[in-house]
């Protein structure tokens, strides 16, 4: 077996796992918000249950849409809200931030644990050496309900990435290349480990960026190598970090990749700097370090979204905030802000937005008209300095 | 003449003025945010014009609804921001704050001028001893043109504070008495001078929350005695500051004035801070001081949205922001929030809301069954521990 059969045989409690096989899997953890969160509530109680498996190891974060920018939204904040109080499950309801990223700081995001969500980004948690998989409000439901899950043991795909990054190449960078190369069905229900020292290398929050992404290429799991033994695996592509360069997903699919290079000078009307991708510390400070002392181009506005209040705090002290707010950046309170199309920055018909986040499918950040490019926040900012899709020189000399 | 006629005559030309006489008077500063804006955009293009009557006395404020919560938000702050490069207008469009709080910390509502300003609270101006008249856009775009605007000289009524004000008791309190006792139509389309010891000593933030709130009272003027001699009235009311307590204005109207002893214990789902009501640096050091090493009622919701950009840099560099967040409140960019009903905040069917607005019709903040109580951010805060409408005992031993 190899590392992902071997992990699904653990929560199963079995010996041993065969590819194909549905096995009945204990969860670890299991998480929702407030979109997918209260139709989970209202199949829970269709259920006929008002009991958790465990209160502890059930978790709801508010975070698509705080505060709340619809009569629709607060209700959903109240049913979250409602019942994790009722049941005892852990409740982050204060702009704590974006759920995988709260959860991850909280420490539940623990390797070798098996994380059941109801978000398509669950897949973040495999860059902790978690097991995680994304599941609908309906599933997510009878989880709750039974702490267990059922799995069909999928096939395992390795990519690797050798060597070390060049400069001015991030891990957004990386996670875009490998989607460019594979597609956004490229392992559609399959299990994706990401390896090599390309990636073993690179921080926790490098690590979730492409961790995060997974779910971007169809795939069941996504799981950063934590340097066990593999073992054998369906198949393994190996990219050599050398030829790695900074990409964009231009419009209107991740998949659909290109070098900076070849967008270059398209012109921007907004940048976003946030999300479960890339709202991390690490990349406010690369934003930070660009925008120091400069100002963004009058043509552009400019969105930060912290991923969490960690994050926010943090920022803070290092005055990051300022430095971002001098270059003429808007700060919003931590969540997915215009991620998921809610609210806190959406585009116009004819706009084009260029963003850190995951999604740039038609209409997911306001207009259907309005075209999304996803990158890694060096790119956002240096392109929000000059209003234009930018590879700076600086950064091909660095 | 008194000071009010003497103003108008003075913007006139004119030596003389007469209560009920139509005059046409010179604007010094004409304003408009994102959402009156776009329609006086139209507006103007419509008379067939496409120069301002003087781009440095035009100003647009984008903060009703930013970051853009929807498709048509963004769409109207593309309105603005366009005409405004075009021609040569004052634009503060990067989360710079509330309209009436950027434009007073630019400096540009200075005593003795004539703002016209294509929102209700135009009157926020009247503390800084300007003449300010709110208009629709339709006028506006006309003021825009022409830099001239048509006035009625209207009656002038005084209201005095006479004393010094009781230790808890804070200047939302007196604005909201008033209200109680003359009512939401009480002074429509006339001038009121705000005087007396127990105003004049005031702070300029003070003295902004009050003059706010002329408009909920249907003044046409709202003015803030500034030291010069105030001349003959219509008439005149005399309040003992030393009988003003802490009040609320209930649902639904901010004429339904009561005291906090009478609604307290009355439990509540959200508390806001901000505003150009209550908003500033002032009341931000009330919320914390009472906040600070706390943390609110679990059942409650609080949100903080500064006055200003410069409002929440001050706050971050006097830890406020901590103090708040460690509290549990949510702190958003600077912007109007959810007291316009965009965003930020809004309230669900059922749901009572604390908030140091100006405004609590029905829908006003999200759902029309939900209520709105209208208070100081010292009850506000105090209310937000507790959970509940309250009016401490440290306040009341104070």
């Amino acid at each position: 077996m190899n590392i992902i059969e071997r992990l699904i045989a653990e929560k199963a409690g079995r010996d041993h796992v065969e590819v194909g096989e549905e096995v009945s899997c204990y969860a670890d953890l299991v998480v929702a918000h407030d979109v997918t969160g209260p139709l989970a509530v209202e199949r829970f109680y269709d259920i006929g249950t008002d009991r958790l498996f465990d209160p502890k190891k059930v978790a709801f974060v508010i975070d698509h849409n705080i505060p709340a920018s619809s009569v629709q939204s607060r209700q959903q904040h109240k049913s979250v809200k409602e019942f994790a109080k009722k049941t005892g499950a852990r409740l982050y309801d204060r702009s704590d931030g974006v759920i995988h990223q709260v959860i991850y700081e909280q420490g539940l995001y623990q390797k070798g644990q098996l994380v059941v969500g109801a978000d398509s980004h669950t897949c973040t948690a495999g860059a902790s050496g978690a097991l995680s998989v994304a599941v609908g409000s309906t599933e997510l439901a009878a989880v709750m309900a039974l702490g267990t899950i059922d799995l069909e043991v999928p096939d395992t795909y390795l990519i690797q990435i050798d060597g070390e990054l060049p400069q001015g190449v991030y891990a957004k960078d990386i996670i875009l290349t490998i989607l460019g190369k594979f597609g956004t069905n490229g392992f559609t229900d399959k299990a994706v480990i990401f390896g090599g020292g390309g990636i073993t290398n690179l921080s926790i929050d490098e690590k979730m960026t492409i961790s995060n992404m997974a779910i971007e290429m169809g795939a069941m799991i996504g799981y950063v190598d934590q340097g066990e033994e593999i073992g054998s695996v369906k198949e393994s592509y190996t990219i050599k970090a050398s030829e790695l360069e900074p990409v964009a997903a231009c419009p209107a699919s991740p998949g659909n990749v290109k070098p900076i290079s070849q967008v270059a000078g398209t012109e921007i009307d907004q940048v976003v700097i946030g999300s479960c991708t890339n709202g991390r510390f690490s990349d406010m400070e690369i934003a930070a370090k660009v925008l120091d002392g400069k100002r963004i181009s009058e043509n552009v506005d400019m969105i930060v979204i912290p991923a969490s209040e960690k994050v926010l705090v943090e920022m803070e002290k290092r005055e990051i905030t300022e430095t971002l707010r001098n270059a003429g950046a808007v700060i919003t309170n931590p969540g997915c802000g215009p991620c998921y199309g809610a609210h806190q920055g959406l585009l116009a018909p004819g706009e084009v937005g260029l963003s850190t986040t995951n999604r740039n499918f038609p209409g997911r950040m306001g207009h259907p008209e309005a075209e999304i490019y996803l990158v890694s926040p060096r790119t956002a900012v240096e392109s929000a300095l000059t209003g234009k899709i930018t590879l700076s020189k600086e950064r091909l000399n660095e």
